[in-house]
């Protein structure tokens, strides 16, 4: 839907003057690492789940200036010309190493790992952040979910309650963290996912009684629709819905509950439908469930839920608190060096860092392996001693994007491989309560150069 | 940017599955009131600040379904044909009312009053939502931050901390809620916001030294530059940066602190910058700030406030909880009926409700009336006797947008509403603890309409 347009000015003013005092300075061209990581992650979070990586790629690729982007530059004088003919020609031709999309991150994972010039690197640093820290909170909050919910689909109805662009990238992230489908038509045309959504309480109140508006559901979409049983008397609801959808020739789909007590209101309809030899009559429940609401749920009958704000807000840590951050510089003599800021308490470790999860003898992970390292195969000899499963692919190769990485295929992939990474963390890692990371991170440094000082 | 796309699809999937049905069974016709409100306000808050309408009314002209999303319905099967022909030539035609941007707002007040039919009315439902929650969470929040701040410039430097497009929104939002300027560049081109914003701590360490860095930012944007200071030792980096500056020709702009304890920093740069002579040079600061941090540094010498993540996140508060629900539909006998959901805890009041506040013989506002009235003469009249302040506009008649509420005038006439709205509060508004909204919500019901029951 926005294929046609740049994403070039969803970008920080101070990439842009940063670039234009680097083109001055002559250190534009350094060859440059940047990272993308988290320090931490949230307290009540086990791992983070890695989404957004397709979206960030499709951004790369439409990130142009065009003569409109380049027109608001000057006439507000952001950059010189010198950096607006850089501009009007940017490509990134630089290589991109990241974690797939659903794999499963820890503190200081490298997400993404950008090998270029500075002047490449720096300016995609905004659209990379908010990508990916927009997507990762959403996937990492619907991993908790599924999880939560034990198998019973999980279905996004959050498009209202967050940003209406948002909403569609959030649905695709919540696929990747487990959902089953999404009320947003948009992220279903986008991206192929299930639409799910039958009916509001507005649909019954504009007819003239209940009765009215359960029929008209049922002619227009048949008995195996899904219909809202609450809006005045949930028995009496329930009753004549099982009621309706027989005399229209099938067993009701399902009815919604989405006020009160769920649990107490599940078991009742159950004993309910059952009691009518509704037996293939589900129950989908929604209201403000997030992961803990959800997990309360599991001993009642419910059979899917519906989650709207706490998904779409990444129920509680609606952002990941990702960081972008130069690691490693070479200068024109072709020294390469480490680099990290000394500030208090937002210091980094230098140098570009290969990622690997050793898997134990018991077959689940025990830690997070960082080598810093000067060359990919030693660090791939590392994670061969140590039973390392190396974590990074090729998303762009010298300004190519991999295609494996974008597209339709790629979101069922994402959402494939993320059941297969969470499989593999330890039991702590399904644990909803607050407490450290499922794993934790190491870092072994094999390479030889000097440290970065003042 | 994107005014050339459709809006059509960021919407729910039963909001069509209720059209196609209510289109077979005849209640599609019915003339009816939606209102746009929340229950409740957060806690943590004494009043809302509306921000949206303008997105909303650009994105209602823009609703319209084109051969790509029909098609999509089509292959899905999502309505029928009658529905996809209604579809096709969807314009809205109804009337709305509405808050204006910058008012204040509290429980129940409807923000948006949409007067259309059934079918024109419930398909807007998605994105209208979308747009207010996320655009009433953010400014809410940034009226909390610039109360917090005294008069000292707030400033949005939040787009890395959401998603992309959301980031643009909540530049916009900001603004409203009383910040100066945003890092975000398209926010600036699309919506004429001043952009702020000169250098991350990667092009300090990209550089043979900070020495080196400095010299180059000054060389490319002059002495009056915002020098960020921290990378290393800050101390160190003040005296560098002020000596550079002046070697430069000139005195210092700024400098920028990001991390560490901003309160003490700030008393130590500024004392050091004043034994320098470097009086004129200000301090700005950044690093996670909220409201509370920021009334934390009201006794600290800061000049600016650069603010990320808790602006864009709504400080606590992602999404503004609003609902938008019938409450009002007319027979085919021509008669009205108020209409209610009866469910436990989200009972709505049914009628259309005209809005005013209520201004005291202080000046301060003490409560926000909402007159259920078949009339807004009636309603008008009842504003007169007890000294109310009308709240609503006509933000589209008869399917034509009213132009004074879009557009860059929109924007600045939003800002200074909102001051004057926020001065006319009683002083518990100001208050950033947790409480009850700043003033009651009360209804005066003057309809003569029989009450809708099951």
């Amino acid at each position: 839907m926005t294929s046609s347009f740049t994403t070039a000015l969803l970008t920080d003013m101070y990439e842009l003057t940063m670039l234009d005092a680097a083109l001055a300075s002559g250190t534009a061209e350094r060859s440059c690492v940047f990272e993308l990581f988290g320090r931490r992650l949230p307290p009540s979070r086990r791992f983070g789940v890695v989404a957004g990586q397709a979206r960030f790629l499709e951004a790369l690729a439409r990130f142009r200036f065009d003569e409109a982007d380049l027109a608001y530059l000057a006439d507000n004088r952001i950059v010189s010309t010198r950096t607006l003919d850089f501009l009007r020609s940017y490509r990134f031709t630089g290589t991109i190493l990241g974690y797939r999309e659903g794999e499963c991150y820890f503190e200081n994972s490298p997400l993404l790992t950008v090998f270029a010039s500075f002047a490449e690197a720096v300016v995609i640093e905004t659209v990379a952040l908010s990508i990916l820290n927009h997507d990762c909170a959403v996937a990492s909050a619907a991993s908790r979910m599924t999880i939560a919910a034990h198998g019973r689909p999980c279905l996004d109805m959050g498009a209202r309650r967050t940003h209406e662009r948002a909403g569609v990238s959030a649905a695709r992230a919540a696929v990747i963290g487990g959902f089953a489908g999404t009320s947003n038509l948009e992220a279903g045309k986008r991206y192929g996912i299930t639409t799910i959504g039958t009916s509001a309480h507005s649909f019954t109140l504009v007819h003239d009684d209940e009765e009215a508006a359960f029929r008209a559901q049922v002619a227009a979409m048949g008995p195996g629709t899904t219909l809202l049983v609450d809006t005045f008397d949930v028995t009496r609801g329930v009753e004549r819905a099982v009621r309706i959808a027989r005399e229209a020739g099938g067993e009701l789909g399902a009815v919604r509950l989405d006020s009160g007590d769920l649990v107490a209101q599940a078991f009742k309809v159950r004993e309910q439908l059952d009691a009518l030899g509704a037996h293939s009559t589900k129950i989908t429940v929604t209201n403000d469930l997030d992961e803990y609401a959800i997990a309360s749920l599991g001993a009642a009958p419910v059979d899917s839920y519906g989650v709207g704000t706490k998904l779409v807000t990444g129920s509680g840590i609606p952002t990941a608190a990702l960081v972008y951050k130069l690691v490693q510089y070479t200068d024109e003599a072709g020294t390469r060096h480490d680099v990290a800021k000394k500030s208090a308490s937002k210091q980094t470790v230098g140098g570009a860092k290969f990622a690997g999860r050793v898997i134990g003898e018991d077959g689940y992970a025990s830690e997070e392996l960082l080598v810093v390292a000067d060359e990919r195969e030693r660090a791939e000899e590392i994670f061969a001693e140590r039973g390392a499963r190396p974590l990074q692919v090729p998303l762009v190769v010298d300004g190519e994007i991999n295609r494996l990485y974008v597209g339709p295929q790629a979101l069922t992939d994402a959402q494939a491989h993320h059941i297969s990474a969470r499989n593999e963390l330890p039991y702590p890692a399904w644990r909803l309560s607050a407490g450290e990371p499922a794993i934790p991170t190491h870092y072994v440094d094999v390479a030889d150069r000097p440290d970065e000082t003042e």
